[in-house]
Order: structure tokens, then C-alpha cells, then sequence
């Protein structure tokens, strides 16, 4: 429990074994650290360029108490991981980043209050316990709004459009009484993201802003730069530094943001690696995933500049049976997961294609 | 034995499991691509990253058959392979680079030929297979020149300098009996390397010269861009072009070359890899290592275009000690090798720094 910089050949301590994993794990073995996975699947992206990995359950309790032992640091590529596993744990190692982000990150609301709270802009929201409390919010955000559980969303999942008053009580029944939370129409003109980093001395580097499309509640493509005004891009990177020294965080964070003609909208923070920064792998010296393993173990920040101009583009399901085309094109870096199957809907792998200058 | 692209998911055989390897094992994971090393040593830097690893000595037939039948295909991070393997893996998977790469490069006598057989300028040479042959060859190149085995050499192991015809037979005794050449001296400003590849297509991509500095017979600094002058840095690209397309190459070659005043003289090339080319790392989009993984996979080539001006910087032995320096500058990737022992002489790791403009 020391901000002692972790020596070489120390071993970090990943919860989860997927793409964000792997990469970090491929990032840590660039600078000499271990890494050991924790993923109840035997088969896990991760668990194929990592040192060593624990195929188990995320509330076996002996398991979780081993591999805590075994490792110097903690850290996640997702942040629904259960409070239990996160109370043992604790003891054992440090957890970058802390349990405050992963409060505020495991529930919408909590997250939605926490943004009000520094006084940045989030979209019109309610808590909705129940259907009379879905009516009277539906009153005041109007239509189209969107409903969605509190927790365990993601890509799209967990979430019913309502584009009536009238439509309040199927939406609701859809939800199958998970606590809820509605939030109202944002009129914005793109969506951006900033990936920030803090370290466990204060310091803060984020990276230039992308533009993310989205296809079927799925990122599709981040492109950077985003093509929005010098004052936004300032914006953007202020307001995620106000986010990382708030929750006293330690490591990388993916902050969605909607540009509105009113300024900045805060959409949602992820307390990990994101999708919308693995153009940092080709447009920076230093990619978020070594910027968070550099964080995590204490160690300085890399500076965060950008050196190309990239779009990244993600190979969802089917996508991935483009990668001749895509290896075609010397000037497009490749990333695969080692998934075996490419299911729909399933993140296989991305592409960062250099934005060379007239293209 | 065909030129297919190896798919996603396929497994390429590693001969040795040092940090070449290691960083090979690297950038064929970001492909998706799976690795199989093999190296006696148990704790080798590859077999910490890769899909699996054969601990056993190059000599183990059955060990190299069980390699050989497991992979689609082989390359290698070390010349001196003994042939034997050699003999016996090719009837099981493509070996690439191919034999005569290897050939070539493992003797220096054979490579010195071919090299002036293309035309090329070399240092003046001669073979010593006896005293009496290195007093003839010195007569001739004049002093100072260097004994060197023909093969086996490395980092400057296997080398005598003769500063004076009368320390021939000292010199000729310390080699004790191993075939020799005699190198003339080459008047050089400085040495540079082309770092070039070749597709099984024969398209050749080569990266942009680095100026070398060696210090104690190592690998030192490499900086790109080499100060030379343009035509230079055609005559280098072209001339790495031409050897790669004579010896009909797949996969990534480092060619050192020294630059006089009558123009480029070739020093060595090594049929891998190279040292001199981990700057790619930092300044390019695709790296020597992915470049290669590429190569040998029968994937085409990617761009080989420069973003950024480097400085590699070697970590020998001790030096791994300054990592915290070099962390805190955040403007250096720093490549460690996972080498528990930092013995006198053993690179540990590099980092790569962008020079920054006006740095």
C-alpha cells in the first residue's frame, strides 16, 4: 500500500481477461512487469500473452484471496465487478484505480450525481424506483428519452428509447425491475472522448480528444482529431482533469462527452481503458494501455501528445473477415484479440488507420 | 509450403527466445497471431509472452520435430542456427528467412562474396586459413585491420584488432584455430543501418537509415534520422533493396552500412531483426517486429514511413538501473526484456526517445 514505483519484473494484478486486458498486458510486458489475469474464462484474450492466469468464478472467495496475494498491484477493464470481491481484495493490494470511481462508475445515478455535484453539465435525469416516478420525470425531460438500469449496462444493453409518453409502461416492464434511471434528449451535434490519465502523484496527462460514431449502440469509429473548436478541445480536457482529481484517481479514464451548442455534456466516465482511446496505440508514442500500467504502478505519466492523426475503426463480428483488405493498407496497424469464434455483436478486433495528409 | 496468409489464430515457430523473440512474440499477438518458441533456456524473455515454448537444446531432434509439426511456419531471431535443425525443420514448415539468407549471413567469407558478387563495396578482406595467409593479407590491407572468425561472431566477440603486422601471430594464435577473415580498415565518417523488409510477394518496404554509435563493441545509440545526406540515404534504401531481392528474402534484414568519402561500404547484414531497428518501435506506425511477423505470415507489408525522429538508447547491464529517469521523462518508451540478472554487457532493455522539435 505504498506509491513506491513497482521494479521491474513486479506483477500486476488484472480482474478480467478480454481485449482491454490483453492489451494491457501486452503494454506491461513491454515495460518489464508481469502480469496475472483473473478470468473465469480458460480461454480469455488475455490469458493468452499474460504470465499467468486465474480461471475462476469472480466470487471465489479462495481464489480471489490467492491471486490477490500473488500480485504487487490490482487494476480492471471493467468496472461491474462485484463489491464482495472488491472488499477482499482491498486487503491484500492496492486497487488502481480506487473504490470511490468504482462507486460513482457501477451506478448511473451515482455517476449522474457525482458530475452535477462539480457542476459539470449531464443530461436531464431522474431516479425511477418506479412507474409513477417514469410518468413525472417523462413530464418534465419530455420525449425522446432513455430509460435504463443502473447498473451492468453496456454497449447498448440495458436501455429502452422512449419515444412517447405513451410507451412509459412497456419500457418499464422491459427493464424487469432493475432499478432505473431515465435520461433525457440531449441535442448534440457529435460525441467526443477524452482519455485522461492521473498519477498516484497528482499528476494529470490527457489525450487529445476523438469523435466517436457509434453503430447499433456499438462504437464504430473514433477519429482524432475531432473536428470541433480549439475552446472545446481545452474544455474537454479541463473538465476531465476536474473528473481524475476528484476521485483522487489513480490510472486511465474514458470520459463520453456530447458537444451541444451550449458546450459540453458529460454522457458517461468508464474507470478503465476505453475503446474510443486504442488510436493512442498508432498516434502516440505512449498508448493509454502502457499510460494506465505506468500509472497503476506508480510509476511517472508519458506525455500524451499526438503524433498522427488516426481513425480508428472496430471489427465487430463478421468485420474481421476484412483483415486481408485491411492488411492491404501498409499505412492501418492491426489489432486482434485471439477470439476464436466471431460472433455478432462480438468485438473481434480494431484497425488504426494513419490519417496521412491529403487522405 | 504456400504462399497463402497465414489466418488469424495461426501459430508461428520462434527459434530463440531472447528479447528479439520476446518482442517478435509482441507484435504477432496485436495481430492475432499465436507464438511458439523454442529455446533451451526455461526463463527465456519470449516464453513469457508466448502461446507456448519448448525448452530444449538445439541439437534435440525429437523436440525440433514436435516444434516443427506444431507451427505453420518458422523464423528466427539468431543467424547460427546449426544446420542440422535447419535440415530437419525445413521438411516440416517454411523456414523464413530462407537457407541461403542463412547461408550467407552465417560465415562471414560467404557473406563478404555475395555481397561483392552484387557489386557492392565491402571492407578489403581476405580468407586466413593460416599464419602465413594473415601475414600475405596484411601486406596488403595494411594496418590497422581486424581478425575475425568467420562465423559465430557477435557484439564484437570473435574479433582481434591487429594495430601492427608484428602482433599477427598473437592475433592469429587468440582466434585458437577458427576460420578467419581478415578485414581491412574502412575510412568512415559513421555507420548507419537500412532496416528493410520483403514480402513473399517480393515488395520490399525499408525503413528510413539510423546513425549508430557503439561503445565496447556494442550497440549503443541509434538515431534517425542519420545525418547524411539525401543521396545517401537513396543509395542505402536501394542497396538493401537490391540484396534483399538477390537472396529472394522474406521477412526483415538489418543492413550496417559505414559512409566514406567514396560512398557507401557495407559492413554486415543480419538475416533478422535488428538492434538498430527497435527505434521503429516509436517513430513508425508498424515496427520492424510487426513488419516482420507480417513478412514471414505472407501478409503484406506495411508502410515504413517515419512520424517521428528517435533516439534508441541500449540498457547494457547496469543501465536498467536508471529507469526511473528515464520514466520520468515522459516523452521515452521504455522496452524492458523481463532478464532477472543484469550481468556486465547484457542488453536489458532499450527506450526509445522522440526528439522533440528544438530538442
Amino acid at each position: 500500500m505504498t506509491d513506491t514505483p513497482l521494479a521491474p519484473g513486479s506483477t500486476i494484478g488484472i480482474l478480467g481477461g478480454g481485449q482491454l486486458g490483453r492489451m494491457l498486458a501486452l503494454a506491461a510486458a513491454r515495460l518489464g512487469l508481469k502480469c496475472h489475469v483473473y478470468d473465469p474464462a480458460a480461454d480469455c484474450p488475455a490469458a493468452q500473452v499474460a504470465d499467468r492466469h486465474t480461471a475462476a468464478p469472480y466470487d471465489d472467495a479462495a481464489a480471489l484471496e490467492a491471486f490477490g496475494r500473488a500480485v504487487d498491484v490490482i487494476t480492471y477493464e471493467f468496472e461491474n465487478i462485484p463489491t464482495a470481491a472488491l472488499d477482499l481484495l482491498g486487503g491484500l493490494a492496492p486497487i488502481r484505480p480506487g473504490r470511490r470511481a468504482l462507486e460513482v462508475s457501477q451506478d448511473r445515478m451515482t455517476e449522474k450525481d457525482f458530475l452535477s455535484g462539480l457542476g459539470l453539465a449531464t443530461a436531464p435525469y431522474a431516479d425511477i424506483p418506479d412507474l409513477a416516478a417514469l410518468e413525472a420525470a417523462l413530464a418534465r425531460t419530455g420525449t425522446p428519452a432513455i430509460l435504463k438500469t443502473r447498473r451492468f449496462g453496456y454497449d447498448g444493453k440495458g436501455q429502452v428509447r422512449i419515444k412517447d409518453a405513451s410507451e412509459a409502461a412497456a419500457a418499464f416492464a422491459a427493464l424487469k425491475g432493475a432499478p432505473a434511471i431515465l435520461e433525457g434528449f440531449v441535442d448534440f451535434s457529435c460525441e467526443i472522448s477524452v482519455i485522461g490519465a492521473r498519477a498516484t502523484d497528482g499528476a494529470v496527462a490527457c489525450f487529445d480528444p476523438g469523435e466517436n460514431v457509434h453503430r447499433d449502440g456499438i462504437l464504430h469509429t473514433t477519429t482524432v482529431p475531432a473536428k470541433i473548436p480549439p475552446r472545446l478541445r481545452t474544455d474537454a480536457v479541463l473538465l476531465a482533469g476536474r473528473i481524475l482529481s476528484a476521485l483522487d484517481y489513480v490510472g486511465v479514464m474514458g470520459v463520453e462527452l456530447f458537444v451541444t451548442a451550449s458546450g459540453l455534456v458529460v454522457n458517461e466516465i468508464a474507470p478503465r481503458v476505453h475503446n474510443s482511446g486504442h488510436w493512442t496505440q498508432t498516434g502516440c508514442a505512449i498508448c493509454q494501455f502502457e499510460q494506465h500500467v505506468r500509472a497503476v504502478a506508480g510509476w511517472p505519466l508519458g506525455r500524451a501528445e499526438r503524433h498522427s492523426d488516426v481513425e480508428m475503426l472496430n471489427l465487430i463480428g463478421d468485420d474481421v473477415e476484412r483483415i486481408a483488405e485491411f492488411a492491404a493498407d501498409g499505412a492501418t496497424a492491426i489489432h486482434l484479440y485471439g477470439k476464436a469464434e466471431a460472433r455478432p455483436g462480438r468485438k473481434m478486433g480494431h484497425v488504426n488507420r494513419i490519417l496521412l495528409p491529403g487522405s
